[in-house]
C-alpha cells in the first residue's frame, strides 16, 4: 500500500480574528505550510477543505473555492468535507485516501472556520442543531453544553468523577495553552477559577467549555515517491486512520459515560497502524468540554472505563506522566474553530514528532508515535489518526 | 490498483417532496439500492453523503448522521462532501478513493437535497452566493441564471449560437424526461414553448433553466473482491475520475464560452480511464441551463469549440445520433436537487449500461462506456467520471 506523509504544516493564530477575512485567515496557515514543504500552489493536485459554517456563521457558501483561488491552486481537484467538529479529520481522511489510491501525489488539506462574524448566541443555536435537530433541538432546546452535561452527570453518578476532576482538565490545558503562542487563551487558571466560573449547564461551568474561535490550519500530504523527490528531511507518516459514527438521536445511545464511536474508531486506527494504545507517546484528544477529555482517555483505551478521572488526578496526562495529552492547550485553551480543529491536531502532532514545539511543552519521545482523536457532534462522528516519525 | 464497481443503485422520485422528511427522502433511494446489491446497512463500512443545503434550505445541520441512523449504518465511517452542484460526484470520488486505498470494501454513497422547504427566492439567494460572494453577489446581486446568461451571450456573440439552439436542448431533455417516471417534469415541450416562456436573465428563459428540486439518489460501491464475494451479476466499473476547479471570481476567467474546469477534469478522466472522447456511447452532462449543455459538448471534446449548437441542431445528442446525452431528462427535466445530481447521474448511467431503462430511452451500446459530467457553481468545481460495464 502507498505510504502518505505530512511534509508541511501551518497554523493561524486562533482567537477572535476580525482583522482578517476568510481568504486571508486561510492563507495565514497555508503560507507557512508551503514554506515548510518547499512547494507552491501550482505544485498541488488536490485541495480538500474541512469547514462547517458556510452560509451559517460566515456568509460564503463555497469556502473551498475561495481558498483555492487565494492560495494559487485554481485548477486542482477540489472539495469540502463536513463531519461537524471532526470536519478537519474528514478532510485529512479524504486527501489521504486519494493519495493512497494513486489519484494524486501531493495534496493540501485546510481546516477553516470563522465563527465570530455573527453573534455567539446565533452560533450556539446553529451548533445546537447537531444531532437529531427536529427531535432534540426543536422539542427540548438542547445546546451543546447541555448535551455534554448529560454525559458529565452520568459519569459522575456511575464512577464518582467530581467537578474538581473536570476542573483539573481545564487547568492542565490552560497551562499548556499559556506556552503556545497560537492559542486563543494564554493565561493559566486554577481549580478555584473553574469552580467559581458561571454555570453554563450543570456541572459544566464556563471554564469547562471550549471557546468559539476563528482559525485555520493547513497540512501538505505527499506520497512516498513525492517525499523522496522533494528531499523532505523529516516526513511524518500517517500510519492509520479509523472512523466511526453513532446515532443522530441521543436517546438511542447505549449509555452516557463514553462515546461508542470513539471506541470503534480508535480500535480501527490501532488495527490499521498495527499498534496498541500503550505505544502512543503523545496525543491530542477532543476536549470540547472537560468531561469529553476524561471520556476520551477511557474510550481510546489509555485507561479502563471509569478510571479517567484518576488519570488526570495523578498527572498522568501531563508531561512527565504516562501519556501527555493536549500539549497545545487543546480545544479548551488553544480554541476550537470547529472545521480547523482536526487539521490543527495534525499540525501540533507533526511539530511534536519533529521536536519543534516550545521546549517547555515538548513531549519526551522514544518511539515517536502520536495519536489524534477528533469527535464530531456528540460522538456522531469520530476520526482517530495515528502518526509516526 | 484496486478496481471499484457500482453494485446497487436507487433513486427517489424527483420533484417537490413535501410528503416526506429528510430521512424518508433518503431512504427512498437507499432501500432500492440495498435490494439491488443484496446488502443491508450493517454490511457497509463507510457512508459518504453529498449535500449542500444543511442549515440553509433545510434545517438539519448534520444530514449524514440522520441518513446513517435511518438507514441502519450507525457505526460506519461517515462524512459529508460539498462541491456545490457537484457534491454528489465529490462523494463518489471520496468513497471510490477510500475503497481503492484499502480502507473499506463496501461503501454507500448518497446524494441528497431538500430545497423546497423554504421559499424559492431565499433558495435562489443562497445559490447566488456561489462564487465570490463578497464581490459578485454583494456588489452586483448576481444570481445563477445571471451567471450563465453571461456565458450564453458570449457564446452567441462568438459562435453564432441562437436562442433556438438553446431551446433545442430543453426540448430534447423534456422529451426524455417524459419517458422517465422519476423525472420532475414529464411533459414534452416545443421550441415555441421555450421561446415564449418568461425571460429570467436574457437570453435565458424559464424553460432554459433547471428547476429547484427535492430528491435523493444512492449507489453502493464495492471492491473487486467484494463483487466476487457477493456474486454480483453485472458490476459497473468506475474506470476513472477526473476533477478540477476554477477561480471563485468570475472576472478572472479566461473567457465566457466554456468552463476550463470541465476541459481539465475530462482530460484527467480520459487519461485515468485510457479512453478517447469518441469512445463514449452515452453521457449525462450538467445542463443546469441549456447553454451549459452546449458548452459541455465542446469542453468534453465531443465536438470542436464553437460547434456545440450544430450537434444539437443535427440531433447528434439524441438516440440515433453520435452520442446520446441526458436520456433521463437531465437536470433540466429530471430535476436538480443539487447534492443528489452527481449520484443520480451514476444511477442513470448504471441503468443504461445494464440496459435496464425504459426501452424508448435506452442508448444503443457496443463497448458499454458511459460518462458523467457534473459541475459545481459556474465551473468552480468539476468532476468527470467514466463508467464501463
Amino acid at each position: 500500500m502507498k505510504k502518505v506523509a505530512i511534509i508541511g504544516v501551518g497554523n493561524s493564530k486562533f482567537g477572535i480574528r476580525q482583522d482578517v477575512n476568510l481568504a486571508e485567515l486561510t492563507f495565514e496557515s497555508v503560507k507557512p505550510a508551503f514554506e515548510d514543504a518547499g512547494v507552491i500552489g501550482k505544485d498541488i493536485d488536490l485541495l480538500v477543505l474541512g469547514s462547517v459554517g458556510s452560509g451559517g456563521w460566515y456568509e460564503e457558501m463555497l469556502p473551498a473555492v475561495i481558498a483555492a483561488e487565494y492560495c494559487g491552486l485554481t485548477g486542482a481537484g477540489l472539495l469540502r468535507c463536513e463531519a461537524a467538529c471532526a470536519s478537519g479529520s474528514a478532510a485529512v481522511f479524504t486527501a489521504y485516501s486519494a493519495i493512497v489510491s494513486g489519484n494524486t501525489d501531493l495534496a493540501l488539506v485546510i481546516g477553516l472556520e470563522k465563527m465570530r462574524e455573527i453573534d455567539t448566541s446565533t452560533t450556539m443555536e446553529l451548533i445546537g442543531r447537531a444531532g437529531y435537530y427536529l427531535w432534540e433541538f426543536h422539542n427540548f432546546g438542547m445546546t451543546f453544553p447541555a448535551y455534554y452535561a448529560l454525559y458529565a452527570t452520568s459519569h459522575m453518578a456511575l464512577y464518582g468523577t467530581t467537578e474538581e476532576d473536570l476542573a483539573r482538565v481545564a487547568v492542565k490545558n490552560h497551562k499548556y495553552g499559556a506556552m503556545n503562542p497560537l492559542a486563543q487563551f494564554q493565561r493559566e487558571i486554577t481549580i478555584d477559577d473553574v469552580l467559581s466560573s458561571p454555570v453554563v449547564s450543570w456541572p459544566l461551568k464556563l471554564y469547562d467549555c471550549s471557546p468559539i474561535t476563528d482559525g485555520s490550519s493547513a497540512i501538505i500530504l505527499a506520497s512516498e515517491e513525492k517525499v523522496k523527490e522533494l528531499g523532505i528531511d523529516t516526513p511524518i507518516w500517517i500510519s492509520g486512520i479509523g472512523s466511526s459514527s453513532d446515532t443522530a438521536n441521543l436517546s438511542k445511545r447505549l449509555n452516557y459515560v463514553g462515546l461508542r464511536s470513539s471506541v470503534i474508531a480508535s480500535q480501527r486506527a490501532y488495527k490499521a497502524s498495527g499498534i496498541e494504545p500503550g505505544q502512543v507517546e503523545v496525543a491530542s484528544v477532543h476536549d470540547c468540554f472537560t468531561i469529553a477529555e476524561i471520556m476520551a482517555y477511557e474510550d481510546l483505551g489509555l485507561c479502563r472505563k471509569g478510571d479517567g478521572a484518576k488519570l488526570i488526578q495523578d498527572g498522568q496526562t501531563e508531561i512527565g506522566g504516562k501519556i501527555p495529552i493536549n500539549l497545545d492547550g487543546g480545544l479548551k485553551a488553544k480554541g476550537h474553530p470547529i472545521g480547523a480543529t482536526g487539521v490543527s491536531m495534525m499540525y501540533e502532532l507533526t511539530k511534536q514528532l519533529r521536536e519543534e514545539v516550545e521546549k517547555t511543552r515538548q513531549a519526551p519521545l522514544n518511539n515517536y508515535i502520536a495519536l489524534a482523536h477528533n469527535v464530531g457532534g456528540t460522538g456522531h462522528y469520530c476520526f482517530v489518526t495515528v502518526l509516526r516519525r
